[in-house]
């Protein structure tokens, strides 16, 4: 089950320490200009290299296999890699008998029996992710087109999102210190990232199984470390009363809706009966703190069948949600390109 | 796109002032005992009457169409069907101009051009969770089974929700007086639903696309309603650090799990990688307060092309989330044995 | 895995003598005008009554349970149920025991060990082909009122499909004295059934995996009978000569699409690449003989462990794929409402 | 649309003469043994080279780039890559405007706008059948192993698919006699592949959509070039009577099933009902004439818009059909590999 979406399909694949990952794209239309030029921006908003995230820094160049021909996509499925060039596979030897708390290293090895590859993470690593952001690449510009097509370039789709805060911290002016401390510590810290999707078309979605939040959820539970995903109010509106959270229409709508009746406040987050209603999709997610810390953790060592201090060993980020934003957007992009093509 | 599931899948239809509601399941094993009994429990779970739920009650009689044959089921699609008795659609009609805030009047309008049932809000209706239940039960006792056998009787499958707070207040002995007043002031309240699964072995669902999250969230979402589901820690994991957060692995396990090693604490809610750990699965689903209510709103008359006064009609519910907890379940056991099918 | 398609699907349900059998349809546009008189015609062609076909008439009356609002589609799914009223359960004790040839009364068993419905083959019967039938006239309504638009009323889609053989005899005035021959004997025939499809677009399918040919293929051998499909030249293409089977192109196409640049032959059936090529659609479906005779076989008594002389009671078709043009032209029409949603 | 399979899942990407053209398998068992090498023989087998197939010759080496870890599956998406080494590009340039008979030139410039790969067929390039007898022998693979180990070695799996007659010729000894006339002419041969599978438990598949039959043409009528799929006694089925076509049980079953009580001939193909009986599966696959001839064709010549004469340059197989038959093996065995996990 490593694909998602009805028709723009997106399967990636392989291991963090292996010869190369990659992302194969069905449904994409002919005739998109693309190049190995236009990741470049997202893949290194992705990038680690500033304070709190990891030292392992990959080149992440993508390499088009298939379905572009001079210089526009053809119909014919999208294939993307990349090379994993900067792999340090000694740090992980230990893990075989010591599973990382917070890892997927214990449920692996139930699921897979042995055979699962543990080096970083196997296919389990965060570095799946960077395909996903590719194909977030290619799905932003599909509806970008399409959008602009459909509305004679009225309106203009832009996915935004941004860390709010970090280990519970909103100023952001205080994000470095905490960052610090906790490296120092050897601990990590979580964050919570906020997306924004303007321009999206009122009707997209369906009732029930394939509501907008269920298919934004579906996409953002399936990024590594994610513990929590609401909708506009989100789990504050379980606190609130109709009166408060209901959002009423008017034919002023909202900025950069005027003309259109939508409605006037947006406690939904953009979407009504599982369908989008015209205000921007306003959804968060949270992020987990990083599992592997230098930190000791008393935990269990299989080989040995006794407890044991592990001090995970490796290049980790402090805080991996610093490297989310853009992959949220990819997530939503991929999830709503889909939806556009269904209608 | 009105299925659920992989193998066992779920479709549901109907109207909510139409003849009959109801849902053909695909998948079901031959030989599980089934009659119309097995339902009476949880649909009465679902019904209303209790303070604070709408005085329009259904007899919610399940149907068995097909699919069961001298009480047993036959391995052929399971359809259920319920009639819609007491229906008064007479109270719906102005709303065809007016389209009431926090519903799907409007997001129906614009995907179904005005060709969709308006009675009782049609096929967006909450009462198409009563199939949903129905389904449930045949998931819970799918489940109850295949655990039950696979482990020789010594783990149980349990699947429980439950009310945590409503209108912001955990308190359960204040929940009445809260109802009350909201229902004087023509107000509605939200609230927040926790589930424990309890008996799911380690090793269900997949990295990424088909996490364990990204199921669960998927059918959450798809309740009318929720405006946000977090796992485990949840949202807070944001606000902790890594050593507060990760689960350790311990062979003492937790209460019930005495002798498989597996996470002594469960931050994590159950799943590592997107995959089951052994832990019960724990998460949380925030509702709305309901969108109907009798307070007066400032709102839009597409008929007239003004502002107007809506206070909108009918019987409802003041907070809708006291039905919920039993189509959690349900929507917990639907994803729960689709999964344990795919292994 | 009841359920066929992408975006229009179709999911079944029922037993030939359990109470009511039925049809899910989902991804049917709003605003289609259906009434319950519109499935009159093809369910007549459907049911039994001429030379050749079985004595149990059923009354074979749609109810529409949902889905249709003030005589219009409403976008939601469309339930769609017929009653079974003349069923005479009793024939079909002995066959617990004694499988009838040609039947899946073994296979099911092994299958579904014991719990399938065995009254008249439970869901193997051919009487699911009457929900396929209803569905076959959604589909075609859809294709008929897209294409008129999209081609401004200058293309018509037409879909036929007729019996070309007979027990091997293509002279249709010999076939009802074969059919009484046939019929004296206690014995069965089978038949060959030949569908045109005309005005469907050029362009529909895709490479490989979801051919036009493979999608059409699929339907067809879901119907119960069929041994072999064929487009276009079919089997006989295996023998021509690439000059003699290759369809050229010119500027005069074919009868009805001249001014469009098609293949002047139709060789290939209307299909290149798995992609519709503008002329019609031109595949063959051969079904075996009835498999229920009353000449005896000789077979095994499961229940006595020997071999037994076997006449199967009841009331048969001796040639039911007298019954089954309609049924074609339902599968044709089913998978290219699918396609032409898909583009 | 470029998957196919529900949980054993094979995705084909690339085109004629890109860079690299392979295929990504998710849903294989983890710790089945597996190397580059285990590809060589089948590989071997669609190779051209023999009289009757193009000159091109490709190294056809497959590069594991995921999946496979120490020698052993993973359980993770498995990518195969293949280089497209030996490509001219330049005999391709005039067809553009020239769509050739019998190609999908004129239906994919339909479908992609004239974006699609034009070199050497792009993605509807028959090279698109090596990823796909690659991802047969990972199938073949699991099946030869779940068989022989549900069955403790009493039973092997066995898939064999031959041609039976070129041009119309059965007498294998009369073929190479034929090609060489075909190839003088500068015309083509088509032929018949019939394909045996034995070791197939009994009880796969389902009733309706997902008969054996309906998923086993699907994916043969995936293949380019197929023009009919028949199963058992196939189009001859619709010539005989019942009681010649039925297949009556005994416990004497056939060769190799001694013990179960199987039909004891095997005139449908070994499915009833859509399920699989216990019989070896017999189809049979009937394949055009290569579209590629030297042999002038009368033509439209859409650059100029006037009839034209057409020699199709390049280097093509004189009977494609030669090297079809593992690909059969292949389709069958990725169809089987998952319907055995469907169980």
């Amino acid at each position: 089950m490593n694909t998602f979406g009805t028709i723009f399909r997106v399967s990636i694949f392989g291991e963090s320490h292996g010869e190369e990952i990659g992302v194969v794209i069905d449904g994409v239309e002919p005739g998109i200009a693309l190049s190995e030029k236009d990741f470049e921006k997202d893949i290194a908003r992705r990038r680690s290299g500033a304070k709190g995230t990891t030292p392992r820094i990959e080149a992440d160049k993508p390499h088009i296999l298939s379905g572009v021909f001079e210089g526009h996509t053809t119909g014919a499925p999208l294939a993307i890699v990349f090379c994993n060039t900067n792999t340090r596979s000694q740090d992980y030897d230990r893990l075989k008998d010591v599973p990382r708390p917070g890892h997927a290293d214990f449920t692996a090895n139930v699921k897979y029996g042995g055979f699962q590859d543990p080096r970083g993470g196997g296919h389990f690593s965060g570095r799946l992710t960077l395909p996903v952001v590719a194909a977030g690449v290619v799905a932003k510009k599909i509806l970008e087109e399409t959008i602009e097509e459909e509305t004679d370039g009225h309106v203009q789709f832009r996915c935004d999102a941004a860390l709010t805060e970090i280990g519970g911290i909103a100023d952001a002016g205080q994000w470095e210190a905490a960052l610090e401390q906790a490296g120092l510590e050897g601990d990590s810290l979580g964050g919570v990232v906020e997306c924004v999707v303007d321009g999206v078309p009122a009707g997209l979605g369906e009732p029930f199984w394939d509501s907008v939040e269920s298919r934004l959820a579906h996409a953002m539970f399936a990024i590594p470390g994610v513990r929590g995903v609401e909708f506009g109010d989100g789990f504050a509106a379980a606190r609130m009363k109709g009166s408060e959270h209901n959002d009423c229409f008017s034919p002023d709508g909202i900025d950069g809706h005027e003309g259109l009746v939508t409605p006037l406040t947006n406690h939904a987050g953009g979407i009504n009966g599982g369908i989008t209603n015209g205000n921007p999709l306003v959804f968060r997610v949270a992020f987990k703190p990083t599992s592997s810390i230098a930190k000791g953790q008393h935990t269990f060592d299989f080989g040995k069948g006794e407890m044991t201090e592990l001090q995970v060993p490796g290049r980790h980020d402090t805080c991996f949600a610093l490297r989310t934003p853009v992959i949220v957007e990819a997530m939503a992009a991929i999830v709503l390109a889909d939806l556009i093509d269904l209608g």
